[in-house]
């Protein structure tokens, strides 16, 4: 690997056997309903904690993962995954009850990608199979955590995002059918001195225009060559900042395959404000919908640039920028290489 | 590598480099002050918060790394760090200052060798080079977060620990001269019902057992072969647990030479309970005293069994045990490899 490069080139192609997501009550009503493996009525999941919800969504989502690879739990070899709760508790949890080795990772709302480019790099480098990673994240839980519980009825401006009450998992192979994933472009901490942690699209725009570059930087690809690439969730603010940004730095992309995870789930009745965010957001977009459609045959390359804001409540009430960050993984499925 | 395993052998034997570490000032009145970088007297390292500390402690340990490794930070290819703080805030904005890309890392104060194992996999695979790894944990702001300010003057229990204010960095390459890394056995979640967080040597222990046991297993090591089998914190009441089930399982172990990193760093007459604790424990006792050591000729041969006890104060709160991992790290120097 050459020198101020940070992307991995995946030559051994790991697939992503099998994938599972899980959602909430609020999911169940959006955009992407179909593409949920279980959806839940009570935000409670039947336990008496959100964090404790926010665990059962990630526990089945791995166990729906490996049941649709026909894979037993102790067959996993290793499990990486995080989330945005404090310690990673409902993941820590999770991983008890998958019982494999476990890596912790935390990349906020990127995290999943950040699995996802850690898990093939193990596949790739023959290091390991039965890969699982997954993200996951909670509305309430992570609304109290980062700002106040619901029921206090803490008003918002349009600037924020709606975190996703949902898990997405993918089961890591040497071998098998499926999408495969082809590279990962590892982000760095942009920061461009925003404060405001009710406009993080704003602040995470940067992050994913610097981590693009850097891919096509690294991998020479046109970005032409992607059917989809994905941002995950800069929601409509963020979508447009980048946009301009991408312009004056003269990279060339087509709008209409530019989306975003955060403004693809839910409906237009839906009032998330600005969109969608949280760990589980792009989890539940890439894992479900975007690799059903891949498996449809609607797409054969995607880039998923996912997004992360490396705040804390600490952090912003100590008066610091919000720090972000975005990790992009290549998938692949059909032509010439299936 | 064979289903099951979960240690990965690093056949190109990726090198440290260079290491710094860095500490508060009881740390500067320890046992190892001599191995430590730079030593602060001052707990709030010039900076107006605890968390921005303990980011100066990360940063000055980072840039010292590079530094005796005569790399300019902008050769840094990655960046795999983390620490005990919520959203891993002070190691995202000391990160930001190297500029690299940044994976973070959650393991609590297994996260040391958390890094390092995913950092040589990057390496032994020849997916980077250049590789910055670290860990950081400050007392004050562990207090804070955890317990209580230290200011309010609680109270412990003698099984309590003592968080480290320090931080440790290391800097792994595919050539050069330097201790090097020859394995990994990354820990699965070990939970044994306990609920005290004030006796985290205790609940901790049975993890850094199981994956001492996973890693004799999966390398057929005999540990006689390594000179020095350090865990991370277990403290006094912790490594005497982990004596005891290592005999009720048969495992046959020099207790000379099976010695913890909390035990070794403060001097008998620092009040500090059961012993030293934190994420940044290990890293300093490892990337200080201990590869100090190695490159003295004094061990040929050690394996690091970082253990990290993953609960939060709302995990605590809301009744549940304390699930705990261990993730261990082979490294050897001297002798016919070199």
């Amino acid at each position: 690997m050459l020198q101020g490069h940070r992307t991995w080139i995946f030559k051994n192609k790991p697939v992503i056997t099998a994938t599972a997501t899980t959602g909430g009550p609020f999911e169940a009503r959006g955009k992407l309903a179909d593409d949920f493996d279980i959806l839940h009525e009570d935000l409670w999941m039947g336990q008496d904690s959100y964090e404790k919800a926010e665990k059962v969504l990630l526990e089945e989502a791995f166990l729906r993962t490996t049941e649709k690879a026909n894979v037993t739990k102790d067959k996993v070899q290793f499990i990486i995954a995080g989330n945005l709760i404090n310690q990673l508790t409902p993941v820590n949890f999770a991983a008890r009850t998958l019982g494999a080795p476990y890596l912790g990772v935390f990349g906020a709302c990127s995290t999943a990608m950040e699995g996802l480019a850690i898990g093939a790099l193990i596949v790739n480098s023959q290091s390991g199979n039965n890969v699982l990673t997954g993200a996951v994240s909670h509305n309430a839980a992570a609304e109290r955590q980062f700002r106040y519980p619901t029921e206090y009825g803490g008003q918002k401006p349009p600037t924020a995002q709606w975190t996703v009450t949902g898990a997405g998992a993918a089961l890591l192979t040497a071998k098998g059918n499926g999408p495969y994933v082809t590279s990962a472009t590892i982000g760095r901490v942009v920061d461009m001195g925003l404060t405001d942690p009710f406009n993080m699209g704003g602040a995470m725009a940067p992050a994913a225009v610097d981590t693009i570059e850097a891919h096509v930087r690294d991998t020479g690809v046109d970005l032409d060559e992607y059917d989809l690439i994905v941002t995950g969730d800069l929601g409509k603010i963020g979508r447009d900042v980048s946009l301009e940004m991408l312009a004056q730095h003269n990279v060339q992309i087509d709008e209409s395959k530019y989306q975003d995870c955060g403004l693809m789930i839910y409906g237009e009745d839906q009032e998330v404000f600005s969109g969608g965010s949280g760990t589980g957001c792009s989890a539940v977009v890439v894992y479900g919908h975007l690799l059903n459609r891949m498996i449809k045959g609607q797409f054969k390359k995607i880039l998923v640039v996912a997004t992360g804001a490396l705040l804390s409540p600490l952090s912003y009430q100590q008066g610091e920028t919000i720090p972000c960050i975005a990790h992009a993984v290549s998938i692949e499925y059909g032509g010439a290489g299936q």
